[in-house]
């Protein structure tokens, strides 16, 4: 197909994809004429793909080729590309400038990383120091514990549990897919998109079940009018 | 104590004290002398409460107060208060002035609605119409089809499952307090600060799962150099 065509197909604009062919995000098509190239469905999975890493998960235009360098060549095994397009994994620049990383090694460490780190240790999860998620759970333990509420990280074992259950699920839905391409994408689809799908679900089932704990009135009476 | 003591204990400035005196979200102190007031450990909880009201949920002054009415004089249900304090319910204010709900009655229902509907169904869920989750949950459904991935309210179901325990450990959570009060803010806090809690353990999840299924080297190990 046309680049005209292949616009049309993934809804990124020409010049866009033009950008990626000289970035090198996306291969070249076959040459058909001096000024004219054909396309395959190839390009168009890789353009959605891209169209994902850069749009959903905001990563920068080096971050995806690495990514996608790493899928095509097969030299990277499945889990470190997971872990970099999940946001869990530095990209190489990072590495290299030494951003996110090693300032966080040379800073003080957060209050509450302790407890999240006892969490994680309960869990007998292995997970990478680097892991920014860890940083994330201690602030929480920190702000509850500064707004006096009595659940520290023993309390949060419970949502623990879960969240291990829910990730088994992301990881069956990743097997599916044939190839690398298709998997790394639904990775990220499965990890950010579904995330303020949970907070939603969280919330509806809240609501069902506070009406059937602390409910006068029939439940969901209040606003269905 | 002195508005002074009450502002040391609650991190509360003073002028931001007299002002919820003055709009009622705090009621007044104990008069000891033409200028002066004694405060006690009610109104340290209080204003406690209105910063996690205020503050950690975003909720407006009179939203705010609301709230307190209801718990103090105690005429509302407890899932009532509940709905409001949780973004499930409108304000009075809000109904008042048709905000909120009436718009999304009269606006055409976003694509993915009826999908979301069948998921709540589903899952035996009697939440109210106005629930803003379920609109989350439609551009969720929606943004999955564009993107051309195969999940849909059917595959989100065993998350939806995994959801309803949480919301049920949510609940044994809010049991534990004695006074609405206490409750409303436990309901607050579980509810509002625990989001961020459970996205960073799934994704910790996640990094343990991924090096067990897709991983080629000892995992944990990549950055923890």
């Amino acid at each position: 197909m046309k680049v005209s065509e292949l616009s049309r197909r993934t809804g990124v604009q020409v010049p866009l994809i033009k950008y990626y062919l000289r970035e090198g995000l996306l291969p070249p098509g076959r040459a058909t004429a001096s000024n004219q190239a054909d396309y395959g469905e190839d390009h168009v999975h890789r353009l959605r793909f891209i169209r994902t890493l850069i749009g959903t998960r905001g990563l920068s235009t080096s971050a995806t080729k690495e990514i996608l360098d790493a899928i095509t060549t097969g030299q990277e095994d499945l889990h470190q590309v997971f872990g970099i397009a999940l946001g869990v994994r530095p990209t190489k620049m990072e590495e290299d400038t030494g951003t996110e990383q090693s300032s966080t090694e040379r800073e003080p460490e957060p209050e509450g990383l302790v407890d999240a780190r006892k969490l994680i240790a309960e869990m007998e999860w292995d997970v990478s120091q680097g892991n920014p998620a860890a940083h994330t759970l201690a602030e929480v333990l920190t702000a509850l514990s500064d707004l006096g509420a009595d659940i520290d990280w023993r309390g949060l074992l419970p949502y623990a549990r879960l969240a291990d259950s829910i990730a088994e699920v992301d990881v069956q839905q990743m097997h599916g897919e044939r190839d690398l391409l298709a998997q790394a994408e639904r990775a990220v689809l499965v990890s950010i998109l579904l995330e303020p799908a949970l907070l939603a679900l969280r919330r509806l089932a809240q609501e069902a079940k506070s009406a059937r704990h602390f409910g006068g009135g029939r439940p969901g009476e209040a606003n269905s009018t």
